[in-house]
């Protein structure tokens, strides 16, 4: 399994993934899914990949060969993040279909996800959650978070903190607390996490700003902090609260 | 979609179930899907179920009609809550095997599952997940809670506060809790909750206790309260804890 998560600020754009993939609990390995493509200055995208390794693995290796190659087309030649994320959802189609019609026992799932975000010089910052069918949907002011893979465990923090105006330390604290809470309950999603920060730069500025990162791994001390203080703050935050006696019990 | 949670702790056992039923978000109705059976003193079985709706009615339509026809092996007279949950199973997986078999179009989704938990006379409470195939586990001290429907979005705060020696009390605020999360991100998982709790009694006493219930709905004072104070509980241990300033940032 996978999650991701990314967040779309008035700030800057947040990205986040974990490092586990599983086929099956007894064959664990460790996979970076956050991948970077740039032109220094002229424009930083960032994809997030969730769903089969294979597929997502053949995604990006189409779109590192069409950039080594200089094809036309190239994510890092098209002028708009629209026009990247129709490119990425094309490529999608087309690995899913070509598997899909090779496969002779029909159980396989060769379905994958992508969050799609960053910035082109020109545009303002941009983000896309991409489907296994090529189509994909944008993120706007009122809803700044997309997630893939393994999202519920981790959602209700993101759901009651995030918004457009949210700050950046608060927006990783909530996405690192959604982690610890989904890593918690789905053991198939685990560290080292990655995380990324892309500042917002005003669209009229001439250089795209160069992305900030953490790799977060069971010796991180912040992180661990964070989880220990959180898991404390729960528990307060549960004791203190109105407790009804329900039936005027013991 | 369903939301049903059922633990069982030291002190007895404690069942919730939302009422929302959905085929599609344009075909909202409300059905209890707690589901009672008793012999006064003798016996309080509870039945939780999530799943396809018309499955799950005729599996309790058979279970009734089994006991109003005094049939020997109806789950009034069953000796045991082990063959209580095999009987469901079974007549789960008739109901299902029987289904599938007449639907020409095969892409209706007939499977459902159960909670089942209670006490018979004799025995000590015992708390079992049935699954669509008709096969079951049965809680133990070490896993005290089991969910059906819905159950991601709520299961953080279960996995974080719920164990065999927690308090009734205790373990109904993180049930609502949990219910909270859910609703909140979950549409299809809605008010108003059926909550009961069944007091544990020694095995050697003579009579099974009376289970307690409360209907909670959206003018419930102290759920309403609850979910508030949780919410600025949450925001204040959100605030509290360590924020480091991961890059520096202004």
């Amino acid at each position: 399994m996978t999650y991701c998560v990314a967040i779309r600020l008035k700030a800057g754009m947040i990205f986040a993934s974990d490092s586990r993939t599983s086929a099956g609990v007894d064959n664990i390995s460790t996979f970076c899914k956050m991948h970077r493509f740039k032109r220094q200055g002229e424009r930083e995208i960032f994809l997030l990949s969730a769903g089969n390794l294979g597929t997502t693995q053949e995604v990006l290796s189409v779109l590192r060969i069409e950039i080594e190659r200089s094809e036309a087309q190239n994510i890092l030649e098209l002028e708009s993040m629209f026009k990247v994320a129709r490119k990425v959802g094309e490529i999608v189609r087309g690995v899913i279909a070509r598997l899909s019609a090779h496969c002779q026992h029909g159980n396989v799932d060769f379905s994958c996800s992508f969050l799609l975000g960053g910035q082109i010089k020109g545009e303002e910052q941009r983000l896309f959650l991409i489907y296994a069918a090529g189509n994909f949907i944008e993120a706007t002011h009122e809803t700044a978070f997309f997630q893939v893979g393994e999202l519920k465990y981790g959602k209700p923090i993101l759901d009651r903190v995030i918004n457009y105006a949210t700050s950046v330390n608060n927006a990783i604290k909530c996405t690192l607390i959604s982690f610890d809470s989904t890593m918690r309950s789905n053991l198939s999603v685990g560290l080292p996490l990655n995380l990324a920060f892309l500042p917002r730069q005003d669209e009229q500025i001439a250089e795209i700003a160069t992305p900030l990162t953490h790799l977060i791994d069971e010796n991180h001390e912040s992180y661990q902090r964070l989880r220990q203080e959180w898991s404390l703050g729960l528990q307060q935050a549960f004791a203190q609260i109105h407790n009804p006696n329900w039936w005027d019990l013991p």
